[in-house]
């Protein structure tokens, strides 16, 4: 048997099982690839909110990341809930250095509007981690709360997606679910502009769906896709898991990681 | 869409992928239910072994626990590293008036020798998590451990699996794999005997096999199988994962836990 692509996801726990490293396992298994973790933070989490989070030391983040990458080795990275400053920047420094692509999902709060990330982190999420990221992929909130720029239209996502673009990703992906009609993203890196566009789900269950749809972008460039090829199968894998979403708690259930029936390993699509 | 059963782990972190509650959640995703997981330690592992462990206060092991069995509800647990005593006596605390099934791995050394559990642990694993136990699921070594019984043969087992049943749980499975000869092992409840037997496969690509068995186990309880069904189709399971193991960096690579082909969710099986 060959080893399938290596996928490391450096974020947060998620008890609830939904969010956190414990979607972006489930959706590396499902395509295909064998996923990894850092973990920065352990949250007591379920479909209400978040209850408690335990920060890891530095140390643990660091030894972590290289007990994987030194020996095991990675095809591909995303990165979630970093917590504090000082864990974005020892994430960011980390990463520098690595050649496979970085996916940022540049988390901010919860979707119950649980923070999820220190004021003071801000700075070294702009500034430390998005210059060694592959792709960010910012909802409409996080990327106001990065770059000043409000949206209400299209043309405000390339406004938006142009100032992120000045932080030095190579590719962003603005995602405008939070704007009425349908699901409509950007992906641009400055010089091609993509407009993806999924019909709205009427389905409250989407818990997890930023750190699926990051963690399925990580696992199809760890495959060999181009980005907007990944983005463009991570968009699809992500919409089919929410129509698939399922009620668990008394609160916001989490989107269907194993939706599509099939673990496609080794050969998916 | 209706939720799958719910299935908890309580163990430690593997940043590598292949074990604790990685290989667990990915257990349980390929068996149709969802996971989900309390953190007890987070260690920095890779195929060579264990670089570092940090242990979670017992408050934030607490915390996740009411969380996700609060909210979300639990049709089966597993645990797995408890690490030290305290956290032994709090998890075995809160499992105590669970009505749903909890199979318990009573994980002591890595594949590598690694210590994952205190020595002064052993006592409170014994008394007190062991009577909450719906199955223990020992490898040789850790029944010697846990009871004193030297194991070189099947009726070796048979006195050993006795040591552990007068502890309190319901059934021992005794895994036989450090026997020479086929990989048998013999789950007992005292009244009844069932010796299940597996070819001796030629694959070091073992890592997470105990983890992977035990929240099978746990997956096909939640399901709705009776102790001795569920313990088969685990073992069928992991059988075929350790067949398809992978080599993943310089050591011992994982098991395979999308050998299957499938994610058979919602109807495994």
């Amino acid at each position: 048997m060959q080893a399938p692509p290596r996928v490391l996801t450096v974020a947060g726990s998620d008890s609830g099982g939904g969010a956190g490293i414990q979607a972006d396992l489930k959706t590396m298994l499902a395509l295909g690839t064998h996923g990894m973790s850092v973990i920065t933070a352990v949250t007591a989490q379920n479909s209400l909110g978040v209850q408690g989070a335990w920060e890891l030391p530095v140390e643990a983040v660091t030894a972590q990341y290289r007990s994987v990458v030194d020996d095991i080795g990675v095809q591909a990275v995303k990165t979630g809930m970093l917590a504090s400053a000082t864990l974005v920047g020892a994430v960011a420094g980390l990463l520098a250095p690595l050649a496979a692509p970085v996916v940022v999902d540049p988390v901010g709060v919860s979707k119950h509007g649980d923070p999820l990330l220190a004021p003071d982190a801000l700075d070294a999420l702009r500034d430390r981690l998005l210059p060694v990221a592959t792709v960010v992929t910012p909802n409409l909130p996080e990327a106001e709360q990065l770059t000043g720029v409000r949206v209400a239209s299209e043309d405000d996502m390339r406004r938006a997606a142009a100032a992120l673009l000045a932080y030095g990703p190579r590719w962003v992906l603005l995602k405008g679910g939070h704007l009425a009609g349908p699901a409509t993203d950007l992906l641009t890196d400055g010089a091609t502009e993509h407009w993806l566009r999924a019909p709205r789900l009427d389905n409250r269950h989407t818990h997890g769906t930023g750190c699926t749809l990051a963690s399925a972008t990580a696992a199809r460039l760890a495959h060999g896709d181009d980005v907007p090829t990944a983005v463009a199968a991570a968009k699809e894998y992500v919409t089919a898991a929410i129509a698939a979403g399922f009620p668990l708690g008394a609160g916001i259930g989490p989107v269907h990681h194993g939706h599509a029936g099939t673990v496609t390993w080794p050969t998916p699509r």
